[in-house]
């Protein structure tokens, strides 16, 4: 392989915090080893569209404590196409990008993974999801933020349940994958948590409820989105199965993917861009990094999927016990 | 009238923030003109059920800055029959609690009025609502914390909403009001604001978003939640309207209640709280308390109504002319 | 007066959250009136340095929620001479520039008068500094947010006070006004506030610390840094005359001027960016617009003066009654 | 040994945020184990003055999100008596409280040590300090909040240090530790960090300033505490070398100790409540509960001493490469 001079890098799937960290610390890495740096906007649409922009060190400066994505992202009916793809390597091409950082989750990876393969591009993923849903990496870059939104919001929450003395459901974020509402749920003290992975019997959250504290008249419980079942039509049945509570239920929704980073997410943001552009440097390709163990660790895209385990036992037995 | 020698305090109605600072104010005010001073639980339902404790400097220390209500909150049944009534005012007395400050909104001055007329029980009212929808007062206590927790959440909408150009419909607070989503949406930079005063015909609405500037892919509607016409009903006819936007709706709910009070809450609380015990000291009754350009005002129960009257259209300009 | 067609708009002295609320009206507003907008960097410096860019309502998205100011902000000695003000006026000439939008403090207004007088230039002010030392207006835009600023900070100092019943001395900007310390004080219920405005004899303070409550080990003082005497020496003192206190110093320093502006300081910055060009087109010239009572109010540069009036009496008395 | 039927819990040495979420999760973890559980305030003053509080459930409700600690914290020096620690343990006989559960750093740990080898008693050690400088455990608890706060609270001071082209120096907590510096300037993208492990000379500091991006007007510092040389020394030295920067000073102090604590902070809390509880129950002693890599580790109070060790070279490449 030729010698890389120019790096591409884009954003793709849902926003998280941490990604315009994870892009300043590509643009930067990129500079200090003397390459050109190239921002692709929208994701893989950028791509097919040939929305280019070269970036030098100003182009990221003050960018770390942002939300969202200078990159903006989306999702590309067109590259899922050959032909799309084709258009996509042309205009690499004829822009003398000759490797990518794809900032994103399993859907991005597995996009990147087919391209790379197709048109034989070096291409480096990093971990940007709130979900916490990836192989590779102990966390992904926005997920720690999430967590510490969705706290923020249950503990305003819990001042109108303990003032009211109510139950609150709230959704929070995670089709797929229960860690916010695992790692939230223990953070604000909830009473029950409710998520795919352990495949909750509505009839174990009744048994919580019913055995619950006397003297305690306030009530949270964390559920994840789900595709079969989620916030709403748990507070239905709380609402049926004990009509003496005032139950009430809150969907935090949108306001979960933006916000300024935490540091952790800030840190493994800026370790990670580091990882992708060496990785490349050194020949790596359809890798993921990750850092496990505060080790760099890299996982092939053919393995870059989403682990759908079975949550933590340690962790649902300390709900239990605390609540 | 004999000298008060005995309050009693209770917050009713929906909490907000700032009303553990008005206890505050009211249990130490109380205490620094000699007078005894005893908490009310749940409101009106408390003086019925006789849920009393008596409160000292300590049982309000390190109270101001949270968020709820330490005596709790609640609705009333019993409080709206005469019978019930009578029980509250023969635990008033048997508790020897002369006088009372009532902390609430609407609801809560309308039950004190009847009260108070019928057993000559003197009670001065704290506007402690996050709607801001009293007279009296510039501000009620809660509002100004109310406003800032929506554009800390609606900052984190944007930054998804920039990352994915998509136009986001935000349902604030406000059953009768639209003071929350009036300030908010300015303080946001918001393309529209949907408010209940000023009957916003939709069409307008399609109006903006038919002729905003091309330039900007990502827009923030602010709507009020509405006995007619909510986010909800909002987002679809904008879907069906404007197909190729990706549009989205987020219902910010009870977050809006809770959470640590704003210093100007903060402040508000404590004046007011100051003001009302004065007030009964001063041999005032039926009279709610409030800070109009920076005076402290009195209103009469019988006035102390919603105001449901036009939004000030200098705001409404406003929008028109920064989005 | 000839039609204005292009307005300058610039910060000056120290920068204050809302700032960039501010620019952003401004430059909307004059658009909404086809009236062409330039930006002018770094204050005063930069019309003598030339240092302008023209500004369209993109320039200003997305930038109603950052602290700081996106035009930079400084001092200029060479504006303080004929001069370099007669090289600022050229600049004006050769870009067109007929007229300036004023963000800033005392310091600001005085320049813009007497550069307004030598060269007739229209110009109008907006009051941006922490301090709300201004009169003409009820608050200045960045005071609410430094407000929540401090007692953000204050009450995580509240935590390590209790947690170890000590007495913390917290040194707040103001340095000729006390009315951050003022109203932060109240906000975190602090124990005494010593501010320049009441000459607080250091007796009166030791006189407070000596009859506190035996119950409340834990205490925060406010100080507002000064010319005489500020933190540092307070805490000298506190620490020789009460030898059995676990005395601590914090300085809160420049954290009170940053961060994203409080809804309330957004707001005001939007009414007021508005009415500063509508003032300009109605061919005002050497005010400053202020919001009064919810009213613009516009008081001549000759008068838009530091208000060093005594502190609020009523506001003292309530530090006295609740600490 | 008996079986343990009551276990006393204190905090000790400086208050870390998730101390209160550690206290609730060893109460709540003793009550679902059948274990009585007694509060013991200040630390070990409180064990010599029989300080002692029993606690149920509720003693530790709606305490998860607030910083500090309810027990409160303290220095002993009658605990560095052999007569201090007879007083102590016969208190503790007096009492029944058959084991203890320490939350604090390493002199906590050194104290709870010597003690628990001079009369038998079991002590379970769980780390609470924001340096995170312990080995035998990724993580103490409180770290992850300090350096949210310091972020934060830098994010606010880089408004002004770009809107005035300024040069900040910032000092942070971390006497004999970097770690906090060395985190939390990464996240805020730090021009230089000065640790006490990296002997930071202060030539190198003086080099990246010379060689810094031209286009970089403003630059943030970040040092840690120090006996040698700390924030003020290292702002005097650049002042002398560069006076053509406006350099300024911030000592961030006490604002590091307090707040809500993060998501992460409240579940190693919650976490290592549960191991402490639980490894008393199997017979461990004189050990502290940590987490490495998600496992549970013991590691023996002769053990767990401050690391010294040489700050993490992949962290220092990082902001070398990224500022």
């Amino acid at each position: 392989m030729d010698k890389i001079k120019n790096i591409g890098v884009f954003t793709s799937g849902g926003d998280a915090p941490g990604m315009n960290a994870a892009i300043r610390s590509v643009v930067r890495t990129a500079l200090h080893y003397d390459i050109q740096v190239t921002g692709i906007m929208k994701g893989f649409e950028g791509l097919i569209t040939g929305d280019f922009m070269p970036m030098n060190s100003k182009s990221v400066a003050n960018i770390i404590q942002r939300g969202g994505t200078i990159l903006k992202t989306g999702r590309s009916d067109a590259f899922l196409t050959k032909e799309g793809r084709q258009i996509a390597y042309d205009n690499l091409v004829r822009n003398n990008i000759d490797a990518l950082v794809a900032i994103g989750g399993e859907g991005t990876f597995k996009g990147a993974n087919i391209f790379a393969k197709e048109f034989n591009v070096p291409i480096v993923g990093m971990p940007g999801t709130i979900d916490n849903d990836l192989i590779g990496t102990d966390h992904t870059i926005g997920y720690d933020t999430a967590t510490n939104t969705v706290i923020n919001a249950v503990d305003k929450i819990r001042d109108t349940a303990e003032s009211h003395d109510r139950l609150f459901i709230v959704e929070v974020m995670g089709r797929d994958s229960g860690l916010i509402a695992l790692r939230s749920g223990i953070g604000v003290g909830a009473e029950a948590i409710l998520i795919p992975e352990s495949k909750t019997d509505v009839e174990v959250l009744f048994n919580t409820l019913s055995s619950g504290r006397k003297d305690k008249a306030s009530k949270i419980i964390i559920v994840a989105e789900g595709e079969e079942i989620g916030g709403f039509e748990i507070a239905e049945l709380v609402k049926e199965k004990f009509p003496n509570y005032d139950t009430r239920l809150s969907i935090l929704g949108h306001i979960q993917r933006g916000g300024r980073p935490s540091c952790a997410d800030r840190v493994l943001a800026s370790r990670l861009g580091v990882a992708a552009v060496e990785a490349l440097l050194n020949g790596k390709k359809c890798m993921m990094v990750g850092l496990m163990n505060q080790n760099v660790v890299y996982t092939h895209f053919d393995n870059a999927i989403k682990h759908l385990s079975e949550a933590d036992p340690n962790l649902l037995k300390i709900v239990r016990i605390l609540s």
